[in-house]
């Protein structure tokens, strides 16, 4: 785990088994990927395919859909043939709607064996998704856990989601079902960090589904997700990921890529770098920042941009952004590399930013 | 470091020395404590006032304000006077305005010793701060290296901003002065977790006050802030924060707490635990949470309250939530600690929820 002398967080990634969802690689050497879930009806297909488009575009590299009944069956094969990425089947309580997805082209099931009924009926499941030749993510959640741990009086909930997990694994490998990513959410950072870190700790060959669930809206769940899931991925755990907000999808995507960005790990987008605001600052830094951010949503470049409002915290301190502006009393100047372009008077600065982007990545 | 059985962090905080910012005990075993900076001209007395108490009420424990010229200096003590929290002056260059605001009651100084101008200027300072008996931070940034370190190519810039804290600190220890908090802030979350993961280790008896710089606009600057703080505070690291966001600084006191209370460490306000919404979810689950949201910002009490979308994340999941509301299809039912304690039809849930609360927190 080499730290030093870089921005890029270059941490050991536990190693598991890779497993295959669709065309996403998840686990081993494969990259942190980030998914969402649908908030359409199932049954209704164009709504949902135009959802998981949206989704795609704005990062989304695997896909859930909830399938509840038989009637969200019917939309499902038409949603998998058409999606742009592998659709995982969301699945409780009846394993015959397990199968029927995987007959119907899942890339993936998640099932919580806590809920399917009986374990007779998640061995129905395995062997349908073994012919299937699609891997199973076994979710567990704090509302199921399997029954013979519930009620233990002797664990606390992190040991009982972890001793679920395992006593579950165990029943897959029995059963010869190996194609195994493990989730076990709770709403709480401090049982979500402790729960996955017994997890990649009792069963490290298995890859790691990490979010954090029930989290809340956007601005608390940002908070909850990114400190939870930070924390995790900083000591190398986790493969994949949801950031479950109460809130659009599209806005779960953007955090997840976000928090990848800012770790140094994977970035799909610019970077933008800005001061606070302080006494010091002779123009509108906020507004200019926010159209900065608005601005970037068009460049693919994943270059750093700052955006700096003053002398003391100018071109030095955002040296290392590939390209900046620093705000003076109506002039500012351009930067590249920590070195001055130009100056340029106040209401050209940002288009000038632009423009010089434009002409150099 | 006992971590099991609990939704609390119970992390054991790296032992400091203790300082005084005011009112306000910084180190030791005081609680990690919350701080923002003045937007506002420091000349306008009323308005950074206004801004003061505006932050006070958000739950801001220190403020800070730029003191950029003697202009500023003359509206500092009527400030300091007349502000609820404990104010700390910012000041870069001019070691004179450091002494002024020192004499004018500031309740600790701010100052980066690499921008001051010479170590004598910075003595001038360290006297005056011990005949007023207040601390100062030490708050180094990229942008103003200690001279000696900045041009050495051997160290990375996590190194050298730790080489030039150090070199500060022992320059303040031979002047026999102790009333130190460090800071060295970056723009990256690698490069700040690493640098006040160094600074624990070779400065440990110091106060560290801790936050992401130029972190960005609300969303991006709250994912930066989250996970890079997110990180320190679980290892034990840090004594007080600051959030930086280009942002009204409103919301880098609302993140801070946010933050504190997801990691378990200290809550100021009610948690909201609301399950993401799926193509399960029957009612208008997003509205509802937000308006849940709202509403807790008049409840004192740091209860935690679920919004839960359905049967599969109902009351089982959130059970261990103070108390909740579990929708269903038109009805919903309100539950406390995990039981349920009537069904109410859904346009009633939010109301009869803060009845509820009104009448048990």
């Amino acid at each position: 785990m080499e730290r030093m002398g870089s921005n890029r967080l270059d941490v050991a990634r536990h190693k598991t088994r890779q497993v295959q969802v669709g065309t996403v690689v998840v686990g081993g050497s494969a990259p942190v990927s980030v998914q969402s879930m649908c908030t359409t009806r199932t049954t209704d297909v164009a709504g949902t395919l135009a959802q998981i488009c949206e989704l795609e575009q704005a990062g989304c590299e695997i896909i859930r859909v909830a399938v509840p009944d038989e009637a969200a069956l019917d939309g499902f094969s038409a949603i998998c043939d058409a999606s742009p990425i592998p659709v995982v089947a969301d699945i409780h309580f009846d394993h015959m709607l397990a199968i029927g997805a995987a007959r119907r082209g899942a890339a993936a099931l998640r099932i919580n064996p806590g809920n399917i009924g009986s374990m007779e009926r998640v061995d129905a499941v395995i062997d349908e998704a073994g012919n299937a030749r699609i891997p199973i993510r076994i979710g567990v959640n704090a509302g199921s856990l399997d029954p013979k741990v519930a009620e233990r009086g002797d664990l606390s909930l992190a040991q009982k989601l972890v001793a679920s997990c395992e006593s579950f694994v165990r029943h897959f490998e029995e059963r010869g079902f190996g194609d195994i990513v493990l989730s076990a959410k709770a709403h709480s950072v401090p049982v979500t960090i402790q729960t996955y870190r017994m997890l990649s700790n009792c069963l490290p060959e298995y890859p790691l589904h990490v979010g954090v669930t029930e989290a809340g809206t956007l601005r608390q769940g940002t908070v909850k997700n990114c400190a939870a899931v930070g924390v995790l991925l900083e000591e190398g755990i986790g493969n994949t990921m949801r950031l479950s907000l109460t809130a659009d999808p599209i806005e779960e995507v953007d955090v997840a890529w976000e928090l990848l960005g800012a770790l140094g790990m994977r970035r799909m987008r610019p970077e933008l770098v800005s001061c606070p605001t302080c006494g010091r600052t002779q123009v509108n830094l906020i507004g200019m920042a926010e159209e900065v951010e608005v601005r970037l949503r068009d460049v693919r470049a994943p270059i750093s941009v700052a955006v700096m409002g003053c002398v003391v915290n100018g071109p030095g301190e955002a040296r290392d952004a590939d390209i900046g502006i620093a705000c003076g009393r109506g002039r500012g100047v351009i930067f590249a590399g920590g070195e001055p372009l130009r100056s340029v008077p106040e209401d050209d600065l940002v288009d000038e930013l632009f423009n010089e982007i434009a002409r150099r990545f």
